[in-house]
């Protein structure tokens, strides 16, 4: 097989060169390609594929949660962005404008989205009068706009697909206990589909969306120890509604400011399955999101009877997965290292001694084992190895997850372990924001959040920082 | 019931004035809602859940005739633009531009994509090497913005959203077949589950898309007699492969110019849904394309029992269909009103005498008819009754359209038809762009397509308008 291996042999080796292999692995399995604008993606098929497959996921739960999808302008005009003060100073920065229609000025600027909670605000203080209206809960599947300087394939880019979901409620428990299902809506996407761990918790002051009261986030760790904030819900309190007067006559025909929410996951996702699961043969991708479960490969397929057998198990495999078959006259090395980058969980090898014995060899991708299966028993040994696929990858992640979270009590062990050790940290922190920035700008490590499952840690009484008395204990960790 | 009917009594009549009845159903059916930035829509949960319905149909067509989405950025650098001269001059006068990014003017605007062309050829140069390559056929779902003067809901937006498949191939006759293919894909989709027939043919070089060799359309007719362009698809040659230097080896190791195709729909279809089916009730909807197909209705809900056989019926039609109930405190009158506005081809009602009887009455959203039905048969009554209504509503949209097609000898009679009678006109016409624009200028009717199925119809030897010889018949048409 290793003389066929060209294709993989050319990819950075993640132990060597990890942003390198990441990008590596972007391109050549065709997730991903540059465009001619600086910053902005093309995503190829195999790269929309995996975030068809996050849409489908997300989409009926999000449905299955009293969800409706809509679809708002893709431009917020100047002034309307500048309704909520916290909020236009935290997206203005990086705003793209539009200034011309044809050859006209436009007689005002229009941001291209960098997020939409302005104009959801403006409909929901059209539509929401009473609180018979309530609650609205809206998502849309868009792409959305932010200049950004520096930029990588799926983690930062220009442009980005999303979903935002934006709710507006009766009451502050209401829009809290959206904040939080959303948030588990995520938490169980990520772990059941895209077999990554995360951990919960509340973003600092600091880290907090701009214009929101409390912002929850997953943080995932990647193979290289940093951080990735894969999704995040926020709870606006009634802030927004005040700028933008929604409001609606309660029960006792009062009127009252709503209470709002926005949560969104984003194409980094697809970022964050490379960095967590793939290895330098190339992609690996969980069963459940994977576009191709199952690759059929005709071996010695000149043979007579070989196609039509690979053709016969394809049929077979398509009634209960997704399946292709390469019958190309390349060499079925080529193939192998092909499907390995490319990342599908189980490549089927069909040979003329296999067709005598009424068997096939299944290899697995995430730990290359290859299993001899009778064609009788075929379906239900791959389901079964799928399952084991999935499994195995949530588990691997778990566990590296798990042992790289270090406990530090002071700041010089603090420094050490961030420049020595890749992974989380948890510090106690004193509350107080000069803290945190202060860490940050010596160490570039960064607060990721006051972790839900650890609320009554309390490793020791003080600020790693400041010493004075510490408020809680803080996730920290390099992040992307 | 009548005395409820406040809701549907303030739609104006389509016979009395048609362009206020559409917009009338556009806000009062609920489907989209003004937004803050001029010219631009927002599809609400029901107008973005057709477009879903309409999606996912296409998008499981596309699929199985090969086709890979994609997303391409949604901007374009001007000196992209314009690489091909013709389609630039098309497009260039509604574009709207990004000239700063944050703060920073950039050093090159970027189009806002009016239609995504440049940016595939631009991919394919780079991904087509060899015969082998091709073809190549990726689609995408996305919003496009073309800035114009006037604006209609789904008609004619600022933004809009559609899918633009864009293919390129080894030859004319495979590029060719493929826009041909795709015509009929959207045809069969129009007819199957939109309940719209069109007349298919090739528009005329005035007509044709910029920058294409042949444009292939779907032209509809509306309630009004309009003409509703319902979808394209074009035949490129390798005008756009000269552009941007798509080339590859053919089989003879010898380079080749590609062969392109492009083809799109758009949210226009929302529009034509409308105008084709609707009435002074408001929407009316296909039952194949209805996000909701079924709405239970209590009647006399205080009664014991009534809520609790309106939820096991919602209960055991949900196996087969979409059904939504109302138990508000909202009279059924208001409630059945409602109903009709957005659109819901079939409404249950159940009762308590209803419950003695084991029956429901169902009541048709196109014909009005009740129905009394056996609840041991309710839902093979309603799956028969739904194939009736879209039946129904095709074979009447049908009729209309046919009987409303007049042949036409004289610009005399032309222009008395086009006066007179809404519908489409066949007249025979000298093939010169002259004749064509003088037509159009003096009566406002424009040409439609030169008939695929009306190849051989000769109504007369001269053109209606110069009177020179005659090339070919043309159907005509007002237009939206």
């Amino acid at each position: 097989m290793s003389k066929d291996k060209k294709f993989v042999e050319s990819i950075t080796s993640r132990d060597v060169d990890f942003p390198q292999w990441y990008t590596d692995i972007c391109l050549r399995a065709e997730l991903t390609d540059y465009s001619s604008v600086k910053g902005c993606m093309i995503l190829l098929p195999g790269g929309f594929a995996i975030w068809e497959n996050i849409q489908k996921g997300l989409d009926k739960a999000f449905k299955a949660t009293g969800h409706q999808n809509v679809a708002m302008p893709m431009f917020i005009p100047e002034s309307l962005l500048q309704k909520e003060k916290e909020h236009v100073e935290g997206f203005a920065p990086e705003v793209a404008w539009v200034t011309h229609g044809g050859a006209n000025e436009l007689e005002e600027k229009l941001a291209v989205r960098p997020t939409s909670e302005v104009l959801f605000c403006e409909l929901y203080s059209k539509i929401v009068r009473s609180y018979r209206d309530l609650p609205k809960k809206y998502n849309q599947w868009v792409s959305v706009v932010r200049w950004e300087k520096t930029t990588r394939p799926f983690l930062r880019t220009r442009e980005f697909y999303w979903q935002e979901g934006h709710t507006v409620h009766e009451t502050q428990s209401d829009a809290m206990e959206e904040t939080l299902l959303m948030l588990d809506v995520y938490t169980k996407f990520l772990e059941d589909y895209l077999a990554i761990p995360v951990i919960r918790g509340e973003k600092t002051a600091k880290e907090k969306f701009a214009g929101a009261e409390k912002t929850y986030t997953m943080e995932a760790q990647m193979y290289d120890g940093k951080a990735l904030q894969a999704g995040t819900s926020h709870y606006f309190g009634t802030g927004f509604a005040e700028a933008f007067n929604i409001q609606y006559s309660d029960r006792n025909n009062e009127l009252q400011y709503a209470h709002q929410t926005s949560w969104g996951v984003s194409t980094r996702l697809i970022g964050g399955l490379i960095m967590v699961h793939s290895d330098d043969s190339g992609l690996v991708l969980p069963p459940r999101i994977a576009p191709n479960q199952l690759v059929v490969i005709p071996i010695a397929q000149h043979k007579e009877g070989v196609l039509d057998k690979a053709y016969e198990l394809k049929e077979q495999l398509e009634n209960d997965f997704s399946v292709i078959i390469d019958d190309t006259d390349k060499s079925p090395g080529w193939k192998f290292s092909e499907y390995e980058m490319k990342g599908i969980p189980l490549r089927i090898e069909i040979g003329p001694r296999d067709i005598e014995n009424n068997v096939c060899v299944i290899v697995r991708r995430d730990t290359r084992e290859k299993i001899t299966v009778d064609l009788n028993n075929l379906n239900s040994e791959v389901t079964r190895l799928l399952n084991e696929i999935q499994e195995n990858l949530y588990n691997t992640a778990k566990e590296r997850l798990e042992s790289r979270i270090y406990d530090v009590t002071s700041y010089d062990e603090f420094k050490n372990v961030a420049d020595n050790k890749p992974g989380f940290m948890r510090a106690m922190w004193c509350g107080k924001t000069e803290c945190e920035e202060a860490i940050k700008e010596e160490t570039t490590v960064t607060s990721r959040c006051i972790p839900f499952e650890n609320e009554q840690v309390k490793l020791s009484d003080k600020c790693i920082y400041c010493k004075e008395a510490a408020e809680t204990m803080l996730i920290w960790g390099k992040a992307y």
